[in-house]
């Protein structure tokens, strides 16, 4: 493992909100707190489970200041801090820097579509250039699930050449292994991240460095498990039992899916409310994956 | 015509920017006083053809204020306030009523995909709530080509019907000509809008409002003649001369083409400049248009 670059389980952060359907600082400093303690090596504030996209500029400020000031260290911190928007990016990731974050988790721009790498590389490298700090270590973030527009293996190639010091791993939520392969063995060193649990165990035979996955705010622990001890005999049996969790939980929709488990784990059901265009899942929906998780 | 609604050729206006990269506020206002002089019913700053997505928030408020400043009518104004956070489009949302502005263009939230009606309902209600001013009115921004997620027929009398005095139009940019005739059908006394002036003689025979297009930035007079003149015998002759047009400017990136077109009539080459992820067309890609339409 190198010490350059993160690695390990690393847990986007899911995000609370309070009646008024205002992020809840405490709950959110509370839950990063108690998932490091858990196990996690590091987390993703503002991707995709956490809501990012649906937070306002200000709340997604506020809220990386609150893990700060809640005494997250900022070495165990990668926000996502992509947008639509070159200027809000660039807004986001200085303050990341500014806090001594490990780096930052970088969608591209996504409202566009059929847009050219060479779009994408310049939108990259705009960021880079106008944050213009030798700290910044950026994260690619591809899921083109959501997102459509996605870094393809040669464009990750251009932007690690163009800025090696500073574009140093990819999040991979295409959910095609081969993809995460192919990247893992065309950049020896760089720190590619599977973004769900299911190819933890391939994904650091290949070389990789882990993963970045939205149950890891559910099951930090056994994913951590598998992490130290992957090149143990019993990693395939760790690898089955991680991956039939993982299984269980996403035949329902994800993220409400797993404030309903941090709801029942914590005794607090404030922690059920999503933002639209997101919707609640009904307790009778949730109850079947709540049950077999208990047993 | 109903004077409740927008309705005629509304200019998506572009958006100019400095060697800096940045907004151009005075070539902005400039643009905007030229395009209702040349016809022009209304303007809507901020939408896809503004590069609205690429902007930041405040970004887009001082150009909002620009315009007003520069005397630019409000009324005369429909803002795209659309974005993926709820709180920020709140926030742009609330500045467009402050300034008194005609209506505000809003963009489903575009992140996530497979999105349900009743999620961006729940998206909309709470932008129409959270601003809570009587003032409000919201145009429907249907662009299922760059956003994927759009408004459903269905979607649309809901909305309607749970705010029948805030939710008075939609514009239509499917470039499905079908779903527009559905909507204009399907609601009377609704200001539908065509998303392209290719269908605009066909929308206003229908019964719709007119056409908020990218070409009304290069073309005003021509679609404001036809729109003053439907009922009359030529106006068949008329269209067709307008998507002779249309289809020439279209055979080329909408964007930067019509900033060439822009900085040929103003003699202004600071026009030229997109901002990442879009690309600038290079003068001799976009040459033999120029040529033709100077022809």
């Amino acid at each position: 493992m190198t010490t350059e670059h993160l690695n390990g389980v690393v847990a986007p952060l899911l995000t609370p909100f309070d009646d008024a359907g205002q992020p809840h600082a405490e709950r959110f400093v509370a839950h990063a707190q108690r998932l490091l303690t858990d196990g996690c090596t590091a987390l993703a504030p503002f991707g995709t489970t956490g809501e990012a996209t649906s937070l306002g500029m200000q709340e997604r400020r506020s809220l990386l200041d609150a893990l700060v000031d809640g005494g997250i260290a900022p070495a165990q911190l990668l926000p996502g801090t992509g947008s639509c928007s070159l200027a809000d990016c660039v807004q986001l990731t200085r303050q990341a820097v500014e806090h001594g974050c490990a780096g930052v988790l970088l969608l591209p721009p996504f409202y566009y579509k059929g847009i050219s790498d060479e779009g994408i590389f310049r939108f990259v490298a705009e960021v880079v250039e106008q944050v213009g700090d030798e700290r910044l270590r950026v994260y690619l973030y591809h899921i083109p699930p959501q997102a459509v527009i996605g870094y393809s293996v040669e464009l990750v190639g251009r932007l690690r050449d163009a800025y090696p010091q500073t574009v140093v791993g990819l999040k991979d939520s295409s959910g095609d292994w081969q993809n995460t392969a192919a990247v893992i063995q065309a950049f020896p060193g760089f720190a590619t991240f599977s973004g769900s649990e299911i190819s933890l165990l391939a994904n650091l035979r290949a070389g990789g460095a882990g993963c970045i996955t939205a149950t890891a705010n559910v099951n930090a622990g056994p994913l951590r498990e598998l992490f130290d001890n992957w090149q143990n005999d019993a990693a395939d049996e760790m690898q089955a039992a991680i991956t039939a969790r993982r299984e269980l939980i996403q035949s329902k929709p994800m993220i409400p899916m797993l404030k309903h488990i941090v709801a029942r784990h914590t005794g607090d059901p404030g922690w059920l409310r999503v933002r639209p265009p997101l919707l609640e899942l009904a307790a009778e929906d949730a109850q079947t994956v709540l049950t077999s998780l208990a047993a």
